[in-house]
């Protein structure tokens, strides 16, 4: 199956945020994504995208904390 | 593989952009993505993120012709 893992920076600090994502939408912002993963798990994650990978399944987000 | 279509929806009408994408980059605005195919094709795609479905294969972009 074709899901990714997504990955969040922050500070500078790339971590592990929710494992086999199958569905990622924008909210109404669009600095929030609502995921859903391959079990049905959703989480919501506020960041803009940097990059999708999707043959290695992967999908970053940077949450930039120096916005004034 | 684990590439996706993706897809632009435009004056409410859905097209095939790209096929086969691996990669989707958000170049400076981030209105504007960079696409890779697997095959090593490149195309900038203008538009927002409105629904990612990796197990179907589908990235869904919306133009919005209608901002003033």
């Amino acid at each position: 199956v074709c899901e990714a893992d997504v990955y969040l920076i922050k500070n500078g600090n790339k971590e592990l945020f929710m494992e086999s994502v199958d569905i990622v939408e924008p909210e109404e912002s669009d600095s929030r994504y609502r995921l859903v993963s391959i079990f049905g798990e959703q989480k919501t994650i506020q960041g803009r995208i940097t990059l999708m990978n999707l043959v290695n399944h992967i999908i970053l987000f940077e949450k930039n904390t120096d916005v004034s």
